[in-house]
């Protein structure tokens, strides 16, 4: 007999709760097997929400137009090809520092993204020390923007400044580009907030000998297809965001070749060789860059705006997280970030943490992350009581919320079904289950760097905003 | 209600079929959904044979070496630790030719066996052709001996001789090594009986710039865990026989810091990551060198010998498909190999096949192949359907004839079950059911390489001899 078929005689029937979880538990505590079905009232209740939804879901326009960014979604075909400065890559200007999630005053950023501010503007050399640094971006000789806003993504804190060398994917399905650093390993590193003497000597050596180095590589070829190799990694255990070890790997293996091409120094690709080896995350910022160099051409902007309820950006700044939807163009809809859920390193807990940070849950808005967390068990781990069930029902939880299947993203163990994939605002509103982000836990005090791994959810009001912001440009009554 | 309560709500009761496949059959047909329990009497209804089993069953001394030596299958830890020519790593003498699978003589062996031994002793400079180098096997001026008696195994042909380097495998949990070539890549080489120009062109750069880098490296650092590395590949897809994907890349990764260390010609390191990037199966060798290292203890040895069932050995030299069993020493139990099932490369089929070759099998007796099949969906995709439900139910297969599950390869799909290991002669001959044998088809005219790739079965023949050789050493009545 086949062990399905066992398993089916076996587990016999069980009871089936719907609604009220009270009485599940009642049942389990008892020693029943119980299956709870999580049915809650739509928009929990709210009747006017309730009747922008349904006005929402009887829009045949909104429908067409999810049709239409949802392809656009799942055929972008990012490739990488370049690694550059930011100054050449993205024209980046002096005095400006690029950070992770939507717009964010300096007075509200929490302290790890102030630090890490900071210690790039005395990297760039604008100032000598922190207290010089503050007083340039609090007297405006230093502006802050988003990295979105330039069509780049910084995982953690995600600070960008011109010197710093970034990897360029093309999005071979449009004509966009899009941005992202090399990611600078583990323990102290900027992104994390910390801030010393090695933080800066690091980025100087990423800057001189790293970046070159891969930049020359790149350029001798025809372009690393993320698309294909991010398939491949998400059938080798990655969700590309909590880890990233498949896709670092086989990335090395693909750009070894070149990088020891592109130098007669051996001790140059040795170091490089040995800093990328040491970094199972490596990849995780190339993951980032092509889930903005596919979002990107979905944000509509002015005229051509569609009008789609599909997200296509969301992204933590440590104070707020925001959401950018389709049909609502470039305007950011946010609210206070949730603290990750998770494991911490020894000798950290909840009370360490940081608070959501990072635009890295743009791989949630393409299927990966949390919605991919069926094609990554051991990452399921870090939540609940882990194992391939677990890891199956976070993913089928994600689909309830997501327009549709990823044609290239598929996960072996769905039977190769496709990654859910567009978030639509509408069933999280309806649902009220909000999109599941997988990610690193910041320590709160700056310097500390990380301190533990976990998932986060997206908070509701972020998306209830966008529905009524939708539903007034849909002239549908309040 | 999650996704398990849904499906066993909705597939309702099933008729259960014991015994004759043709009822089911008949059912099936109808439309009526069935599972069918493939019961067969013991021993396929052989009174004998039922007997042996039923007294070396009852054997507790059997019982407890058979624990003694699980314990040496799951507790062997492969380090790969160097890489030297065979002269040296292993004494290889002059005018000896190792091949896969137990002992041959040259009139037996296939015509792909013949064309790579010829090719080897070429290679070496024994002949300067094909003609002086058959004469000098026909006349005992060369030697055929199995790797599996110098310590080595070699995928397909298997073919070692002492100019070849050899990667060096330490058991840290005893005090054997185990050697294996570097394996050549794909396209026309040596393992698949290719023989021309360019494949000793291949074989002279292996020895005289891969080797000695990939040596270098190796001797700079404290080893590679092997058993960990292959640990985490099979958490990554890998069943380390036919796909090999996350080792290789894992493996390139770690490796690559040592090799542009131990050189100063960055063009020589430019080559050397170039070859491995291009073969998905670098890391079969050391897959089947780690289950040698592993396997070597348990091979009993005159009077220290356990009266275990268990295989030690499967190995197929084109001609004869042979097992070991750790009861029976170094003694091979023999049969004709079986042709592999799969898929073929376009513009080949079943007619063009070599019979089942090499010593890979190995793979499949420390857990992993075939018995890993549910941790490498993709793989199973070369066998009927595919997919996740036909990977588990194979290894669920494989868990029958063995004795335990592996402490150190868990299996992700399996919720982190080990991989069934330790395959029992007994189980073996009792269900009828046969190992089964992932692996790469070769061509059956020399030079044409591999030309697809499936599954094979060990013919039961070899088992049902290794039983009544069992039950004659235990003074079991015939």
């Amino acid at each position: 007999m086949t062990t399905h078929g066992r398993a089916l005689l076996a587990d016999g029937p069980r009871v089936v709760n719907v609604g009220l979880e009270g009485f599940a538990e009642d049942l389990d505590a008892h020693g029943v097997p119980v299956t709870h079905v999580g049915w809650r009232p739509p928009a929990g209740g709210d009747v006017v929400m309730a009747r922008r939804l349904a006005a929402l879901d009887a829009d045949i326009t909104i429908a067409a137009a999810n049709e239409a960014v949802l392809a656009r979604l799942t055929g972008g075909h990012p490739v990488l090809v370049d690694c550059r400065p930011a100054r050449e890559a993205m024209d980046l200007e002096d005095r400006v520092v690029l950070h992770a999630g939507p717009p964010l005053a300096w007075e509200r950023a929490c302290p790890t993204m102030q630090a890490a501010v900071l210690c790039a503007i005395r990297y760039e050399g604008w100032a000598a020390d922190d207290a010089g640094a503050r007083r340039l971006v609090e007297q405006g000789g230093v502006r802050l923007a988003p990295c979105h806003s330039r069509g780049a993504v910084g995982p953690m804190t995600g600070l960008i400044s011109r010197s710093m060398p970034v990897f360029v994917v093309e999005n071979r399905a449009g004509d966009n580009r899009a941005f992202a650093t090399i990611n600078e390993g583990l323990g102290a590193v900027l992104r994390f907030g910390a801030n010393d003497a090695r933080v800066i000597r690091r980025l100087q050596w990423l800057a001189e000998e790293a970046g070159p180095l891969l930049g020359a590589a790149l350029r001798a070829g025809d372009g690393v297809d993320l698309r294909a190799l991010m398939s491949q990694a998400l059938r080798m255990g990655d969700e590309m965001h909590q880890r990233n070890t498949a896709a670092s790997a086989l990335l090395t293996r693909l750009l070894m070749p070149a990088v020891a091409r592109a130098t007669a120094e051996a001790a140059a690709i040795a170091r490089l060789a040995e800093f990328i080896a040491g970094n199972d995350q490596f990849f995780l910022n190339l993951a980032m860059a092509a889930g903005k160099a596919i979002t990107d051409p979905c944000v509509g902007a002015g005229p051509s705006t569609l009008p789609s309820t599909l997200v296509v950006t969301m992204a933590r700044n440590g104070t707020d997280f925001g959401i950018r939807v389709a049909g609502l163009g470039d305007r950011w809809l946010t609210a206070p970030v949730n603290v990750p859920d998770g494991l911490y390193f020894a000798g950290f807990g909840p009370a360490d943490a940081n608070p959501d940070i990072g635009d890295s849950a743009i791989v949630e808005t393409i299927g990966l992350g949390g919605a991919s967390m069926a094609a990554s068990p051991a990452v399921a781990g870090f939540v609940g009581a882990g194992g391939l069930r677990e890891a199956l029902a976070l993913t089928e939880e994600m689909a309830e919320i997501s327009a549709g299947e990823h044609p290239h993203f598929r996960i072996p163990t769905r039977d190769d079904r496709g990654a859910p994939v567009g978030i639509d605002i509408r069933r999280v509103v309806e649902t009220g289950i909000t999109p599941l982000i997988n990610t690193g836990i910041a320590g709160r005090q700056p310097g500390v760097g990380q301190i533990g791994a976990g998932t986060v959810r997206a908070p509701l009001a972020c998306f209830e905003q966008a529905l009524i912001a939708m539903a007034e440009a849909r002239g549908v009554a309040g």
